[in-house]
Order: structure tokens, then sequence, then C-alpha cells
């Protein structure tokens, strides 16, 4: 820092930052898409024109869908419980995120996102408040809640909503990293049938990177925690856990996680913590190594290429940036231009498949993925979810 | 209609209906106000730079007013109960009237003001509810809330939240209206002080509207409802027709509408209904008519002009409209400058009185306040705003 502007209340911000520089007033504000230059506008925006629409959509609430903001709008809500890296850091420190989001959102799928950060963690009440404010909103994006509490609070939701309902952190890291593992898989002449997993992680993503690995057909799945490998004999399982390690059974055996490694195909790293080289050292020939710790990876991508043929991390720095921003843009712009009912396992492995197909021929062990400013990405995503919605019948516009 | 395009379920809207086709795809929507064409641009908005800025508020909240957007934002926020002269539509039915608040927040204001309708009508459920937002928001509009709860939703929400919470439907109201009577009692050479006033509607406008009037130093003020003039007398007040018949009780008095306004300066409706001819016939000379009903005042301002000096509607096509957007966009726009902590009894005169004072020399019986489209409003009601606030030590933002 060259120079330093305290500010009222005495915290140091370096005014020559060109992170403050550019977050100065936030990232985003409204626009109006009417004129409002005249009584005649205003009589036809507001007062009294306005009411021959709300009298429409009391009749029939279908109309809301095409009159209204709300069928091309998620709110991004958060309690503040684990954001990127920082973790507990509350709602009003949040918001930068949030916002980011938004404007993602906004730029790579066209969708109005607005941040909603709350004050309370209790899950009840995260529950309550947003189900009351779900007419507001054609989706409902969770984001950088705490687990095990997100895993009950988005199954809640879903029960009782029916608009779409997406823990980005769980689901828009499971389909980015099976985009990924699809591509490393057919560059290594895998199948998914066969491959030994390790997932070092059991939060939010882990969980969901396990769901939907399982879905695609993956059957021997490791996943780590701080007390080592999670286990059906393993003591004191959270509900979260205990599904884990019903769900890697097949595999999953008390151990070391260099044990663990040892032999496995592909090291998924979702923890935030490191991986030890001797471990990446026991993997199988050709190994497969997503470091997805932000900022900081698992293992440096340099010192992974010793070990696997395939390295990817979460950062745009990198060759194979596995980024959530490939996925949630257009799983939401898909979801809602179809009024989908909510998001399904199958729209997400959709999802998945259509992504990883984009990079077709291009395939190498430094492209296992596209970028996430590959414009035919959002698209290809959103088709992927209108045509699996509609063919599960989960499609309100069917048209 | 010439012609009706059945949509999905069946309901007839008029597709070359102007109001409709304006509606299409609603009014608003959100820009990003920083670039986002590369990665080295994401990685400032988003990871890893924004956890620079993450990290600032979480270590001092202050930050969060200078970099995010939430010191610019207000939650337009209802319930559906009171919509426009339509009642209880619900909130789904709601939103087209939110949307159009929120653009105009922004285009008068520059305010940037979310649309939120919430599926609840309980007054514990809607306080608990808009104080979890809080966190996202730098101030609160109540709107179309139906009385008596509304008065109870806010008083608990000023109580509890330290960001302005503003009733609109109380207080812009009242606030523009006042300006108004500032004029018409100029320009007839009264003085408030000994002003007879009738107010009739005892809902959220008509008691703000007292509240109001009472500050600005008028004393003879009767409200009428339905069953008649509201005074100390009369049996099964609720909390709020009770305060009015206590705080209306130097002057109000059993009797017809007829007979309260014998002798009265001024008449104000915000009912919904009508107001006899005969009625009016008794009123002072010189008499000033307010009739506010919208879309159909409770007298047309042809009729009233026949007993009456000064008319004024809530019409854009009659001289004198006291329309709210007069005052809603300056308020929140002072208020947001200085980071008040709410929004005093103070500031709402000092803005009735900018308002008023902007007519100036120009003062006729057709222009007693100014039009919506005069640019100087927003802004002299800010500044009234934010000078009062510094004045009154409730500016948070001192410079």
């Amino acid at each position: 820092m060259v120079a330093t502007d305290i500010d009222m209340t005495g915290s140091a911000i370096d005014p020559e930052d060109p992170v403050f520089a550019l977050h100065r007033g936030g990232k985003m504000e409204i626009s109006a898409t009417v004129p409002l230059r005249d009584a005649a506008d205003l009589s036809m925006s507001y007062t009294p024109g306005v009411a021959l629409v709300c009298e429409a959509i009391h009749t029939d609430p279908e109309v809301a869908h095409e009159y209204t903001w709300v069928s091309n709008t998620v709110a991004v809500v958060t309690d503040g419980t684990a954001v990127l890296g920082l973790g507990d850091i509350g709602p009003a420190a949040s918001m930068p995120v949030m916002e980011g989001k938004a404007v993602l959102f906004k730029q790579f799928g066209g969708v109005d996102a607005i941040p909603i950060a709350l004050d309370t963690t209790d899950v009840d009440e995260i529950v309550e408040t947003v189900a009351r404010l779900a007419p507001s909103f054609g989706g409902i994006n969770l984001e950088d809640i705490s687990a095990p509490r997100c895993f009950e609070i988005e199954r809640r939701l879903i029960e009782r909503l029916d608009i779409p309902v997406f823990h980005d952190d769980q689901h828009g890291t499971a389909v980015v990293t099976l985009a990924a593992l699809i591509n490393a898989v057919r560059l290594t002449e895998r199948d998914m049938q066969h491959l030994k997993v390790v997932i070092s992680g059991a939060g939010a993503a882990g969980v969901a990177i396990t769901k939907i690995l399982h879905a695609a057909g993956v059957r021997r799945i490791q996943v780590i925690d701080r007390s080592g490998v999670i286990h059906p004999g393993r003591e004191g399982l959270n509900e979260a856990k205990q599904w884990l390690a019903d769900q890697t059974a097949e595999w999953a055996r008390p151990g070391t996680i260099a044990e663990a490694m040892s032999g496995a195909d592909v090291y998924i790293g979702v923890s935030g913590g490191t991986v030890p080289e001797e471990a990446l050292a026991g993997m199988a020939p050709d190994a497969i190594i997503f470091a997805m710790a932000n900022p900081n990876p698992e293992v440096h991508p340099e010192v992974a290429q010793r070990y696997a043929r395939v390295v990817a991390t979460g950062r745009s720095d990198f060759p194979n940036q596995i980024n959530n921003v490939l996925v949630f843009p257009g799983i939401f712009r898909g979801a809602l231009d179809v009024r989908a009912t909510g998001i399904s396992e199958a729209m997400k492995l959709a999802a998945a498949t259509a992504i990883a197909d984009l990079v077709g021929d291009d395939l190498t062990e430094a492209y296992v993925i596209p970028s996430p400013f590959d414009p035919r990405v959002a698209q290809a995503v959103a088709r992927a979810v209108t045509d699996t919605a509609r063919r599960e019948g989960l499609a309100r516009r069917p048209y």
C-alpha cells in the first residue's frame, strides 16, 4: 500500500487499490425499462394505468409471469456464514460477494438477481423468510450458507416453493466439476463406472459432488474431512456425513489420506486445506487432480503436474478453471425460460454434459473445461435445462 | 378493445392495450456498474479480489456504506392488502405497483429500489421478515399495507431498525397534502392556527394527514369515516381511530358530514368515497377542496369549483395534482445521502415547506403544488431532509 485513507471510524482502506476503487458505490443498479418522460408515461407505468395489470393478475396469477419482472428475477440469498474462504463474516460483509454474483447472473445469463443478506442464521427463520419473499422472485439462489444447515434449508425450501431453489455452492460446484471430469475421463480413456475418486472436503461442495458423481455412474468414492475418511463405521457423524458414509460405503474404508489416495484416479479438493505430496505420489498413472480451493489450491498446479496428467483449479490464472459461473447463469436462464418448478438431478447432469461437450475436439490436458467467457456456455446450459425440464414435465411454459 | 389474446389459462388480455404492451416483461432490470469483460475484471469484481472488500467490512461495518450498493437501496415492501383503490389483491397482483414505485424512485431520486411483495399478512411475520432483510437495504419503504396493521408494522420496524422506515401511504401523502395546503392557505390569506379542516377517510392517509396538520399548527380538525365524525364519545373505536378522536377532540363533535363541513375552510378527501354536493355548499367562502381519491375524486373538480377557490386532486389531468411522487424520492435521497437513522416529523414538515416554496411567486388557484416533473422537487426535498437530519443529530454521515 502506497497511501492510506482513514475513514470516519478509523479503519484503513487503500483508495489506490483498484479493487476498492472498483467497489466504491457498489457494483450494480436498477434501471427502468420503460419511459418516464411525462404525465402520460406516468399514467401508464403507475397510476391509474397500472391498476389494469394488477387486476389482470388478481384474476389470473399466471399473468404475472408475462407482465412483471418477477419472471426474470432470482434472489441471491445468504446468511453470511460461509463466505468464500472467509467463513462466517455475517450478512453485511457478505454483500460484495452477493453483488458480484448478481452482476454475473446478469452478464452471463441475462437474469436480474437481487442480493439478499439475512440477519439470522436460524434454519427455521431463514426458511420462513425466504418462503415469504417468494412472490417477488422467479427463483432462489442460496449462497454461502454453512453446512450442514444449507442442506436442510435447501430441502425445506424446495418442498415448500414451486419456483427453482438452488444452492450454488453445492450444485453449481458439482455440475462444473462433473463437466471437467467428463472430459478428463474422456482424455485419459477411463470410464465413470471404474473410476476411483477421492474427494477432500465434506461441506456443501463435497456432498453435492458425491451426489452428482454417483448419479453419473461413479461407484468408488471416498470423502475425507479433517478426521480422515468418512466411512460407515465412524462415530459421531452428522446427518450429511452419515449420508456420505452410506453413499460411499462401497469403497470407503478407515485410513489416512495417503491410504485413501493410493491407486486413486481422481483427487477433488474442495476443502480449503492442503494435500500432502506423498499422497499425490500414490495415485494411479495419468491421474486427475482438481485442486479447487480458492484462492489457495490444495496443491499448487505446478506441483500437481508432477503426479497427474490433468490438473485443474478454481483460479483464472492457471489452465482449466473450474468455476461455478459456467453453471448458475445458464441453469437459471433455462429454468426461468420454461418456468421450471425446480432444478432436477437430470437437469444438473444435462448441464454438466452440455458444458463438457463444448470442448469437443479441442480437448487437451490444458483444456478440459471451457472458459467462463466462452459465450456459448450459458446458452448451452440453458438449452440442456429447458430440454430436460420439458422431458420431465417440470416446464410450466411448454412452448 | 379491438382484439383479444387468450393466454395459456384462458383470461383475456388485450395485447394492443398500450398499458399491457408497456408492462410486458416488467418495468425494470438490474445493470452492472462495473466492467466484466475478461478474467482480470472477474478477479476484481468477484473472487479473489472481492474478499478484500468483505474483510474490510467484517473489520469495520461502516465500510459497507461506501463499497456496496446497500447505501443507495430501498426495499419497497408490501403485503398486497391495500393496493391503490383495488384493496386486498395479494402480493403477486401488487407487483406492477411496486415495480412502478421502484422506477419512480430511480427516475426522480436516483434511488435503487427493490420490490418485495410478501406472502404473509401477519403483523409479527411482516416485522420479523423485514427486520431480517435489513442488512441488504439502506432504507425500507412500506407500501399499500392496510390500516390499522400498517401503523403497528411501521412503529415496530422504526423501533427495531437503525435505517429509515417510511410508510409512504401515510407520510408521503401527508407531506404532499401539507405542501399544497401551505400554498392554498397562503393564497386565501388564512393561517394554520385558525383553519377548520374536515378530513374524509380514517385510514393510513387520514391518520398521517391529521398528524402532520397538527404538527403544522392546525388545531380544528374533524375526521370522518363511514360511520360519521370520529369523536371521543364514539364507541368501538380501534387504536388508530381512538388516537384520531383524542387528537381532534378540540373541534370534533357528533354529526353528519354536512354538519361537520358547515363553515369548514378545507375538505381533504382520502376516502375513496364521494362527498355530497350539499355538504360542499356549506363550506366557508374561498374554500379549499382536495379530492384526492384515485382514479375517481370524491367530487369532480368542475363541481368542486362551484364551492371552492382552490381545488386539487390526485390526477394528472386536472390542475393541482397532489402526488406522492413529489415526496418519497427526495425523502429517501436525502435520508440515504446522510445515512439518517430515521425520518423524523421535522424532516417531513421541512419537506412539505420545501415543496410549497418552489411554487413561489407563481402561486395561483391552479398552481398550488409543483408538477411531479418539476426537476427541482426531489433535490429541494432531499436538501430539506439532509439539513434537518444534521440539525437533529440524525445524520450518521455528517459531511
